[in-house]
């Protein structure tokens, strides 16, 4: 007897989510079928509810942070990214970037996020050949060729998060690394902000440096490492900032790294105004256009001897580093999910990312926010 | 008998140039008396004259690119910065910068050139103790303790190149050296920009684009080593060279490095444009803050996945790199120094490149103007 | 009508090559039948001949360094490593080893010489899925997924070196690009040590010093860039070579990188003595197991602050550098290529590369040696 | 009225350690008087007892590890490495090798610890201009010039500790950091390789396997980060440990950087015989001749396309990177000092560390141990 598998689909910009089932196929040779446990919603997912992704076509099933159990193989002889053979019921992480491993940024350039052709659970379209390919759906069919998967024993609301935090462990890596016994200060506190906060310390750095809001983010920040918080509605003059976040370094000299994860265009000028001389600068936030800004090349880039990193994306190298990690629990990593809502509240969810500053229901704060499928749907 | 030194001696912000005379005091332990030779005129002293650097103080002996000979040595067992014994008469070069060797920069970050108590040839009032420390002078007394110099058999209108083309061999290694193989390219034909051409070739790139002008540098690009050359006279849209520059690279993917020597703001977005993703961009042209520039960090950071490098100077360890390629005199270094004027000219080489677009005498095209202060002085 | 290959197969171990007639098969989707021009002997195939590889199986058509012509397409979408359409006629050079792009070292060490599934043309047993496999054939089967391969316009005889010179390429990124300026040292002056002096030259050294022989390899040294040539026939004591070779580098510190391309035991320990401290030496030439030899940690490793690379073979991107340098044929790199032999000289070549010491028909000096599959066979 | 410091004098290899009485001078400009706190006992100075270092002249004043408050400034414009001020009574920490700031090694290879000129605290013959040198000794007189030193708020049996972690610090820079989530063996559980162990995990490992004994130590190493740890008392067989080693590790390829502590000659090939290719093995054990050992390039280096750097000592950077994280006081480094000893154990500090396997007094298991030059002198 077939499975049958709710999905949301949101039908355009700006547009409804509608709860629609569809008939789970039999997984081929190398394929599976996994039953999705929690997918996340990330801040991308709001810009392509809001047209931002020029690349997207409607409708479409999202949802690229997600994990689960396999369902069903579709052959004995799948293993995971790590060379670990695989079963059924097995809980497994998805790399949701499907990279061609052929192309010039897969083979030469060695940095598969740019690759020419990827093509990425969750941003396809919902039709075939791509039907059951978003996490925002009980069950998702794992099937391009060169997916990328890890078998975990996580927690499944640990799991979700891998894809997210995977972004800064690019973003040091691109860095060479956060320096031994270094400051580092995290611009935005948002999940990929946290995870960067918690990573820093992880990697080495003695003293982290966190410039965000609001309050019950900066908490959570000091949960994980932040030693110092700055409340940008407490300080809100970009200049006292500045001149704050310097004299909380040694020799007021300013952070060895600042990590840009506000992902406004005005923090790019202030984060690098921080910065040390001959340090670095490494830029996540602005995965959409947001707008431009200026900066001044000599001030901001030459004299102070910069080294600055735009960061696209991670790939499977990245989650296998973050998933390691995280497997060790050694961190309050499960306080970054806030909230677990079903299938037919994606939309509540968006709001609350975009328009209504992080808050649902009235009155609490999102950090992350986890889709569970299976979870009975709201009234509405 | 004591020796006289006639000095070039600018009295203040776009004021006069006055030859003075200096008697050369005698070298004490470790010191000497070098005679000058040849001491290049920099973008940087252009900007002096006109009051840009606002840690100058005037009156003032410019020159910091210098070489000479050494006349009079305070003692015996004076060395070069390669361990090599040095004795009167050999020919030197003298890294201006004298970093502290003591501070943060110098001994924990490792970047001499942001030293906190750097102090340089070239920038120092003229008065006591700094008398006779500028190249723009007929000796120059090496005194300062930590100053770097490299003995050289070169011939000295060679060698006083050693200080501007070691800039971007700083500007290379920072971004971990020239790609084997890749395409670089070049914004803006002067001295800085020609070396990077010269350099890039000789680091490995395969490839090397210029982009500049006008015409008679264009030539010498080519000279050196440039496979394409980009008038921006000629091409005049930044988008079009935008095109242009793709259309000249591999898949047209635009090149793997861009090397910014133009100094112009508008140079940076524009050549964060040209660059493939995961590539690198260099900034070596804004030494001086000749205003702003809006960038948009989604396109031109985030997105294409851009590594920026801000370069300023460089250090003992890029002369070393640098004087040992030019040593081998495969390329026509030569036809960098178009000029060769005495003491009493500095004025007219500054007004040829600031306000004369690099005309001298109303016919020729300058690229480096060298002040040989033994010249006799010109009628004026 | 279909086509017919002739090939020659090596029977077992120090066996005979049989020259054998195949029908090339129709290649499918993706596929294409490449109409060999030269395939080079590489001391790999003499090391296959002796059964020093212990993965390798009998009867096999060896033959990994080659270049052709594509003769038939299977389909008309197929694009080179660069992302250009290829057609039939083009000539190509083809990456042998096929790396799985899935394993642990294809998609998170990023180190695909290493893949846990690696297949590679020429090293495949003579027998169905893998019949023309390999290039010692007129026609060779280009039908494994993730093949790489460059479309080029180089003649045949400079391209078929791509595979063996990209092994050095290999060797210096690992060893973060050759030093601008810097001197490099070359044991050995094999094809991959020749490789090795013109590339150092081309990446960046100021000064190269060969250690090899015999004479007319030295002589091929120099062409290529060499300074100094330093014939081991004439300096037989290693104390003596260490003291010579100190004497020829700046303040007789040492060189700054030392490559290792002959692959015998003992020039570890002699090369590791020649290094300037905190330096680069790159092993190249060990490429199977003749032995081993003593070692100081203190003195060779720890003690000279040393960084030591173990390089295994080459990928698609050390190809692609190679490919985009060789095509500007600024070396004589023709001069690599001593000699072109048919089908049945494959024996020969073994021969003088192993037991000859490198002379064929009692005359010439052996280098390279490139079989052209449709040379008329030799009378024997 | 002068101050009188008690200090320990070693007559000579294998000689006696005579309690002498020296006049304090009093500290010029730039210079201080540094009342001892702790100096540890090092490996090193058990080989210069033993005569292994043949630089050393005799008699003389060891400890190079040394800490303590500044008894009396030269100057009131002193300012440590940081630029911070101190003041009389401030704790300070030492930095022991004084670089020249000078040299090739200092200023162009910038790896001032092969510095030409060096002259480190500790190392010194026990005469004009080198009396009260070295950290056995109750007072220091920091008179070198480029003297490095830290002001910390540590307690001093921590901060005596800067010196010793350092080396892994900088051995863990070379490799270009602890890859994030990666797994690190420790090879030797002396002081060195427990700090590596607590290091890699502060630095990014997300698990670290010891291998050392005796028992002791490796429950140290537990709570210093260890989540294995193998006695190599248990599993004597090094073939056994490298399948031990190999099992611990994902899909059983080894660890990613493997950090050799032990400083015996057979744990070099059993070191790289445990990890996986393309992987980094860091050499800090040899820091004296203890002789030879045979490896095999090609297993060893090639075929595994290794990574080994040696690393000699530790610079400033390394001591301000250290310093930075031990001020976190996340972990137990207060374990790490065993022993408190006065000045007239040096002796069987040197013995336990030697001849009777790291037991004092018979029953105590020695780690570090810390003389104090102010504890009342033991009846002997």
């Amino acid at each position: 007897m077939s499975l049958v598998s709710k999905a949301a689909v949101l039908d355009g910009i700006e547009g409804q989510f509608h709860i629609r089932e569809y008939e789970v196929p039999e997984p081929k040779q190398g394929e599976f079928i996994l039953r999705t446990e929690y997918a996340g919603v990330c801040g991308t997912d709001v810009h392509m509810y809001y047209g931002h992704l020029n690349t997207v076509e409607y409708p479409i099933v999202m949802g690229h942070e997600f994990c689960g159990k396999i369902e069903k193989l579709g052959s004995v002889d799948i293993v995971d990214s790590n060379g670990q053979q695989v079963k059924e019921g097995d809980r497994v992480v998805i790399v949701p970037g499907v990279s061609c491993g052929e192309c010039y940024y897969c083979k030469i350039a060695k940095t598969p996020t740019r690759c020419s052709h990827v093509q990425a659970y969750g941003f396809l379209p919902n039709r075939e050949p791509h039907l059951l390919s978003g996490g925002f759906s009980q069950y998702v069919h794992i099937k391009y060729e060169n997916t990328s998967f890890f078998k975990t024993e996580l927690e499944p609301h640990i799991a979700v998060l891998t894809e997210p935090l995977s972004i800064c462990v690019h973003g040091f890596q691109r860095a060479g690394g956060v320096r031994f016994g270094s400051t580092v200060l995290v611009q935005g506190t948002g999940a990929i902000g946290l995870g960067a906060i918690a990573f820093a310390k992880r990697s080495g750095a003695a003293k982290v440096i966190a410039v965000g809001g609001p309050k019950r983010r900066l908490e959570l920040a000091k949960q994980l490492g932040a030693d110092v918080v700055i409340d940008i509605d407490d300080v809100k003059d970009p200049q006292e900032r500045i001149k704050l976040v310097k004299s909380e370094t040694k020799g007021g000299r300013g952070p060895d790294m600042v990590v840009e994860c506000a992902g406004f265009p005005g923090a790019v000028p202030e984060g690098l105004s921080y910065l040390r001389d001959s340090a670095e600068y490494i830029e996540l936030g602005h995965f959409t256009d947001v707008g431009g800004v200026e900066i001044n090349p000599h001030w901001h880039i030459l004299r102070n001897n910069a080294n600055i990193r735009g960061v696209w994306g991670s790939d499977v190298e990245h989650m296998e580093m973050t998933l390691s990690i995280i497997e060790q629990l050694e961190l309050p990593y499960d306080q970054l999910v806030t909230h677990k809502l079903p299938l037919n509240r994606i939309g509540d969810a968006i709001q609350a990312m975009s328009k209504k500053g992080y808050s649902l229901d009235g009155k609490e704060e999102v950090i992350k926010i986890a889709i569970d499928p299976w979870q009975a749907l709201a009234n509405q």
